[in-house]
């Protein structure tokens, strides 16, 4: 089953982590890939995942953000982080250890063009049958919607940035 | 802060489940109450969430699926059984104890008249500050849309069950 979570709305990562969770309850392995986001800036779920123990493999591919909010990286540094990591995700992928893998942000890490939508194509069938793959990130392409089993648009309807309130520790990471 | 996830799409509870894990990771206490849902149909998340430990308090306060699927339960049963629940949110949510309470599909508990929403919204308002409160569940009211900061709302673009596939274990539960 291949399920896509896309939108503009909140919701998108921690209802992939909430997959995961129901996932390991029937004692299962998940295969948790991160795109764009940086192993140096921790978030709370990280460390629950931890906890979880060796049912989760989770990896934090990314540099960070990709041409905003003071990222001065260069562009090529985000591309080959993300190619690697999608190379990584296909080599642990393709053991058949893992019943559910995750791929987060790579809707964003592709349309931000850091890997080529026909790569995570490939990716997806790769992967074997029955393991799920859950894909999230705003901006889902079109082919990735009609590869998907299933597919959600988080939708925001209210946002408290409009209210100039900052992100926030435990809601937003 | 006040969370809404809505919405005909998939991934609200789920997403609930992931901020859950999110809080826990920073050190913080959770209070995951159900609506409607059955604590004699587990689920995935349940065993998840016992492995967590005593960080989370979960409570399934439902009786199951509220006149459909094969329900006979009377009415009124449904309606004591998510209001004892409120009640019992509510002890608990007061204690002060908590970094973040979830009431999962408590808009449809309102929305099927189990519990009124001006009940709901005396809970929210009980809830002391800085609790976040998390309420899911498709057709969420709209005075809960009005207290919230923060509002999504699942869409749903495409779903399996269109193809005839029924609920999956690890995927729906």
């Amino acid at each position: 089953m291949i399920l896509v979570i896309t939108g503009n709305g909140k919701g998108k990562t921690t209802s992939a982590i909430g997959q995961m969770i129901r996932v390991l309850g029937h004692g299962k392995r998940v295969l948790f890939i991160q795109f764009i986001k940086h192993k140096d800036f921790p978030t709370g779920e990280d460390k629950t995942i931890e906890q979880l123990g060796d049912m989760v493999t989770a990896i934090k591919g990314g540099r960070g953000f990709v041409g905003i909010l003071g990222d001065t990286l260069p562009f090529t540094e985000h591309q080959e982080a993300a190619q690697d990591t999608l190379v990584y995700a296909t080599e642990l992928a393709t053991t058949g250890l893992y019943d559910l893998v995750v791929l987060d942000e790579v809707n964003v890490a592709v349309h931000l063009k850091l890997i080529s939508v026909e790569d995570v194509i490939t990716f997806v069938q790769s992967v074997p049958i029955p393991c799920d793959v859950v894909l999230t990130g705003r901006y889902a392409d079109q082919r990735i919607i009609e590869l998907a089993d299933y597919v959600t648009e988080c939708v925001e309807v209210k946002h408290p940035f409009a209210k100039k309130i900052p992100a926030q520790k435990g809601i937003e990471y």
